[in-house]
């Protein structure tokens, strides 16, 4: 018996990249696509999907859904999310929304970010956040995932063996990330204009970027102290992958060494399939992690200093691919089906 | 005395270059920025000309222009040009205008591709046709001049020595053209959005471009026969330039020979400080044009065949430049003024 | 039982793709890889294949190859292969060259290509062109295959239906072709260096390259007549990807109108699983096929001409996926297994 | 009376970028081009430069160079240009060295970087760093100049206003910064083909790079305290520029807002032709200064930290472009000639 899977959003970038993986996923039969507009085939939007898959999108309809799916991938726009989930869970079946909805616990920051009311406070209080390196087990019982933003994912694998054993100074902790330009979404602006962004790089929202509370709430949870990061998101002139260099000061009497560092990181993620640790002086690059699932980290002790450099699709890992691997937890299905 | 030059449609690609280049111009003043938004700063618009230039942009307003100005370079949309150009034309004033709209001498194929009627014939008679190397003489006497086109410059350059001595069989000719993602201007469109068009390539207007009536026209011209090409445009994943690779069957009785054909090409652009022609087995590459107003040219004899490929900057020899050298034409002024 | 499959050449751009391709084959088995470099583990040439393949390169050498595999997979330079493949096929094991060593069945325009004399004429007999759309039959029986090279994959592929029903003067075939960089393989050149390749676009090897007689055979071998096309190959600033723009004469008597091209193009590939044709008015691109072994094709009739676009990827259909989709129909496997 | 200038390593990225600007130059002549290929055209190595400029490279000789010329670029690799200064000064001719030799004051640092004894300690001595925003009046006297290098340019500039007032913890410096490919310059390697660049991004020499020392020397002049800075570079899939985010901790007692904070870099750099500051909100992008001499400098006060943003273009004002206006503060021409 396969998963009827349904798609909304199907028309942006992590709808595109869910359709297809789906269709390589052995124990997954696509039950239906959902877009804003109406009545497109999906091989007209996408003519790759050409011989490879026929559906027409439909209109976005929580009841719809309900009826033909056991699971529901919500790649909405963020605020909206929120209207279709509850509908979806009160029929007993499965969500795994990819937008920030039912991501930041405390509504008054995702009202600040948002600029919207937030409408279901108690999905809020059930969704699980679906990073599997750290709620494996809760995911497991989920109905209701929060799939973690991409900046995010980053973030908190790469810093959650140091956090975990008190390794680090807190409120030290700088992250400049840089992001591909598929992060933004399909969304027609002039920013995001070839010319506009070819042959050039820049930073944007200067330590005012919404994904930043929900790093600050993920690494806070891990610490046990109150944690507010510095953040500074770059865009990069190519299509997939973030990379993050992450500065951290040493807890005072911290004693590890690089190696000490290394064996840290390689054990924590010991048992990760999606999880590699680079050895000593090598460091990732996108062009490794791009179009996988995979989150590779490397780190560099100076001193009273610690660099710990990520990589990952935010495609994948930071968006579609993670709510696969959330999926294949849920229904108890090896973890890397269809992703690699 | 310097020329005080307008130039309307400031805030688009073809505006920034030429007020990039007029910037560097010894003998001109920038009297005026127009567009249709109102107000900004160039430099808001265009933060790399702080420092530089602190002008703000005006309404789009003839009679502004032609109080201010010497010279207008309308930069403007199509169907726009022909609603401005009389009245400046009308004060005494010259225009240089980059739009289609006093190119195509047979209104009625304006009007199939521009769904417009034509709404100054008498400006479009009187227009001259900006292409310094086939027109200079009337270009220096014109108050009017329809800037070239940037896919006819390339196209017409790269043919009219073959042409003009009936070297070729007219009915053959075949121009493959790559344009860098400039060309299309900066309005906003899901194609233009980088996620789009990095990585990727494409033929568009197949054979069904708008420049195709007027390479018609040109070349019919020099030809003396009625001339129709076969041309498909492709979108190349690049800011800058304009490569035509073009197909040609020799005239049935032509005895030329590669030698013959380089030499050909080497003294009808004998005295051109815009046109260069490659050695023997030596063909073009944008990075030799590009951020140039040099259009360069490569000849290839194959027998009963002939290849020549052409390279240009699209918003300098195929735009901006080749305005600014006919401004520098029609004011006396040595004609690489501000342009090397 | 698995097939034991060899790769030679697998630091390359094509033994990269052979890897990450078979890794998905549900019935292969990996087993042995084989390079220049003695002893690096391909996991530290390609750090994405870490968690996945383990596998330490080992030194060519035939017999090892014949010991170890049931079918090898020769991803080497031109001239290697020859040496290499009859060694494997004398120990009745198999072999895909994706070299140029067995297309071209003419020794002396081999020669004069490569530079080197053809050391295995009885190979050279026996090899079975590896384009599955004109040779399924002979595939399936064959012990060694020429895998096509790309520029010919595309070219034939767009060329075969209208020459197949002399539908075309085979005089006046014209290819425009445009590659990515990887077409170019991995080898160190200042041309290849990405300061010399970004923002550029050029042609090269203007009318003699060294795919230019394989076309030619193939088309020839095709129409019955004697062809010799027109073949001007570009270099895109693109890693992935060739869009070839086909122009040519119709044959005279030639009634055929646009919907009966398209008509003829699709029902020559209907049971194609690799080959897409476009609706009328609608062009291949390099997106939509980059990153899979789909042959998208748009015919357009423009009277006299006739338009070809076809896309493929340059590694997958173009070299590596065809290579697979070969061995799949050599094995009696459905023929898109790991190739979808 | 010109300038006799001449360029030794013309054929590398920064020569090229020379040769390019001091063809504009009014008061330049360019009296010989030097490289270590013998004999060839400039127009041949870079045929952009056709019907431009026409010179043979020589061989690089101090002799010839101290016969022909006032002044010698010397864009040589590190080592070289500390065997050639000391016979063109020796012979009362000026020398700007765009390479580290004379950068470093303290030689057992140059030797750790570098791993070769340097051989001009006298010279060493005499150098003067050749950023105008800080040295321009030893500059006006300087025969010998040690070009700043391209991260170094930055990073100074970006610090220099905070450091001279002491508002900064001088321990606490972090420079993320990211670098264009001809960075690396036109030498082969695997590491700067196309295919590897483009699509990837990855840090480099993580906290090791030979330029931080330059930085922390140039850092501790300015502050009086010994400052080592955390230097982590990444390479970026595009040609030209460099942007710097740089994090630092406020000094415990500093009081200044953001507007102070803006208000002191505008007020520092308020005379520099060059130098840039962005407005509250608003921070550089790389388009605004590639081609440029321009450094833009944005900042953000966040609390105990403050964010800066440093953008160049790492040929101009990060090597050609800084070399040249160092010559026209040497020569007591308009500082800007040639450059804007």
């Amino acid at each position: 018996m396969k998963i009827n899977a349904g798609i909304a959003g199907a028309t942006g970038y992590s709808g595109e990249v869910l359709v297809e993986m789906l269709l390589k996923h052995p124990d997954v039969r696509i039950a239906g696509l959902y877009a804003s507009i109406d009545k497109p085939k999906i091989s007209d939007i996408f003519p790759k999907f050409k011989k490879r898959i026929d559906l027409e999108c439909k209109k976005i309809s929580a009841s719809d859904m309900a009826d033909k799916c056991d699971l529901v991938f919500l790649a909405l726009p963020h605020t909206v999310s929120m209207e279709i989930a509850p509908k979806i869970l009160s029929c007993g079946k499965k969500v795994i929304d990819l937008s920030a909805d039912y991501r930041l616990k405390n509504t008054s920051v995702y009202e600040k970010f948002y600029k919207v009311k937030h409408k279901d406070k108690s999905g809020l209080k059930e969704a699980v956040y679906g990073l599997p390196e750290l709620y494996r087990q809760k995911i497991k019982k989920a109905s209701l995932i929060a799939n973690p933003g991409c900046y995010p994912t980053a973030a908190i694998l790469g810093l959650a063996p140091a956090l975990a054993v008190n390794l680090i100074n807190s409120s030290s902790i700088i992250i400049d990330a840089k992001s591909g330009v598929t992060g933004a979404g399909r969304k027609l602006a002039e920013a995001s204009l070839f010319s506009e962004i070819n042959e050039d790089f820049k930073a944007y929202k200067v330590n005012n970027h919404q994904h930043q509370p929900e790093i600050n709430q993920e690494l806070s949870k891990i610490s046990g102290d109150k944690i507010e990061v510095t953040f500074v998101p770059h865009l990069l002139p190519l299509s997939r992958g973030i990379l993050e260099t992450i500065y951290i000061n040493k807890a005072q009497n911290s004693k590890l060494k690089v190696h000490g560092l290394i064996d840290l990181y390689s054990k924590f993620y010991k048992s990760e399939p999606f999880v590699r640790i680079k050895e000593e002086g090598i460091f990732p690059r996108l062009k490794d992690v791009a179009g996988t699932n995979f989150c590779d980290i490397g780190v560099k002790d100076c001193g009273d200093k610690i660099i710990i450099i990520v990589a990952i699709d935010n495609l994948l890992k930071g968006a579609s691919g993670q709510a696969i691997q959330n999926m294949n937890i849920m229904y108890g299905l090896p973890e890397h089906t269809a992703l690699i």
